[in-house]
């Protein structure tokens, strides 16, 4: 089920709609999706449905201590508005970037906020809005939010996977958000697909992600153009006051540019033979695609579908299903919230 | 622990010890190891020991019903048995070749044993034997038997490896075996290290098995010898009466021979490159490397971890250990009697 989407007035609070009421109390919990540039907040229920929603510029207020005050002044406000339309707040989820200590809440570091090498940030928001809370990988969050109320529903075993820039991924095993004992799995980018093949940014060769992440996706692009391959994409660039984006191939290759045709489905059967590689190994029941690279449609599902097929064994081929993602740019306030549901029981694994 | 080591007499039973008392009565469990040459039993005390022991021939009665009826025979031959020296018997535990649904404990087929397509060997022998049975996969017992007794104690989340002439592969994932919702999980040797690479006995390409596997690997070496490779294995071939196997060519690897140190070297980082990639994926605290292939020490244990040390993130690469399986022969009927200890929960997963 795709939850409502309301475009939210800056500072704003919304009320959309009366929750359900479980048990004759209204449960929800606080969703929260720190990104670079910007932090998202919702009051979600226990169906995924966003009651509440806010956001403020992650940069509004500099510094980490400027940061910290306004999460916390926002969720100590939505937890007063949850009251007065008589919701009980189970607690705060929060999705974040990089690398994260799961068990404890502790941000090793934002890879594009400064500031917050080491933050103890469960225990500091835990003691200032007198709410428990947990604190997650924004890939993961993103996976349990596809799992619980998107596009893996009724699934146990489910690979979700954000194809930006580069490849975030989120592993559910056996019903659970699976982070590993050091809180650094489901790094599906970064599975080695040609030991000879395309340097990363990780620093290693061939890396799924240096085939089919959006910036590779587009230096690859750049190089054959210069080397001289025919395309409609070098008279567009030419004569439109255009950047070239994986959008802008997307375009051409729906025109029909064999050029652009070509290089969408290599990229499909790149990440299709990571995926027939880790369908081997955790036969998934779904694998979920979402991100900015997984919006062109058949033009990557096709590929990616076909290679899986034809490269794993036959019987994880046949019982996978290769989706696009459900929840869009709400996946991350509401898998956040799912953290909380999680850990609190309400929602038990399916 | 290594369990005792007892050569076993073909149909006779031998007393080892007398096992441990839990809770006023000494439990035990039956293991049943399904070779394609040799069937092997135990019955397995809760710590690991081996108390009785027994093996016949796969092929000593032909077909189906005549192995069944041997099986069946035996495992009642050891309940008497456990009684009579005062052990309560909790179940059998069975590994075996091939895909098998876990669940229903039904053998799709036995890859060396004709006539067993879709038997319910779990409802089989529960009905003739009157003790619960479970079944499951040979290398994900192995891995299991290591898990709970052998390398990998302690650890939670283990990567187990049987390498022989193909690469069997177990994973136990916060403390239990992960089969899969379609119990085809674990195939470790069929992630894919290079696209365009060498052919796979899959069908495929580039799958780590056709590296690292036993079969591949000497193909590979006679391979190069035939195209002029300076070697002393074409010498030590023409002067002995001895075939080319992996120990040869690691025994001369060992008096310093280029060749066969470059060959091995190789394999490790071949082996190397899929679990970097399985590293960042799963991010288990152990790989445990059994099977003839995992036999000659540094020869393979050195470039593997030389190579997840290089390749795999390095929060994954620093909390993984990557050790020598510990249980030899006796893996498989250890690890058949600890399925049914873990279904029993007689030893939780710690």
């Amino acid at each position: 089920m795709t939850p409502p989407r309301v475009s939210s007035a800056e500072g704003g609070l919304i009320a959309l709609q009366s929750l359900e009421t479980r048990g004759g109390v209204k449960k929800a919990a606080i969703g929260v999706d720190i990104g670079g540039t910007s932090v998202k907040l919702g009051l979600v229920n226990p169906r995924g449905q966003v009651a509440l929603r806010d956001s403020f510029l992650t940069g509004h207020t500099p510094g980490r201590a400027g940061l910290l005050n306004l999460l916390v002044s926002h969720i100590r406000r939505f937890g007063k508005e949850a009251a007065r339309s008589g919701f009980k707040v189970l607690g705060v989820g929060i999705g974040a970037p990089g690398p994260i200590d799961v068990r404890k809440g502790l941000v090793h570091f934002f890879p594009n906020i400064p500031g917050w090498r080491n933050t103890p940030l469960k225990k500091i928001l835990q003691s200032r809005t007198h709410l428990p809370v947990w604190v997650d990988n924004d890939a993961g969050v993103m996976a349990l939010a596809e799992y619980f109320f998107g596009a893996g529903r009724g699934s146990r075993n489910v690979i979700a996977l954000t194809l930006g820039t580069g490849i975030g991924g989120g592993l559910v095993i056996d019903g659970k958000l699976f982070s590993g004992p050091a809180f650094s799995a489901a790094e599906v980018g970064h599975i080695i697909i040609n030991e000879k093949g395309r340097l990363c940014a990780c620093g290693n060769r061939g890396c799924v992600e240096a085939y089919v992440g959006g910036r590779s996706f587009i230096r690859e692009v750049k190089a054959r153009l210069k080397k001289g391959a025919k395309s409609v994409l070098s008279s567009w660039l030419r004569t439109r006051n255009t950047a070239l984006t994986p959008l802008l191939v997307a375009q051409a290759a729906r025109r029909g540019d064999p050029f652009s045709k070509k290089i969408w489905r290599e990229t499909g059967e790149h990440l299709g033979t990571a995926l027939a590689g880790l369908c081997n190994v955790l036969n998934p029941e779904k694998i979920i695609l979402g991100g900015g690279m997984a919006g062109n449609g058949r033009l990557i599902f096709g590929p990616v579908i076909a290679t899986i097929r034809k490269k794993a064994f036959p019987i994880a081929a046949r019982s996978v299903k290769v989706v696009p993602a459900k929840l869009g740019v709400d996946a991350g306030l509401v898998g956040a919230a799912a953290l909380v549901f999680s850990n609190k029981g309400t929602r038990e694994a399916r």
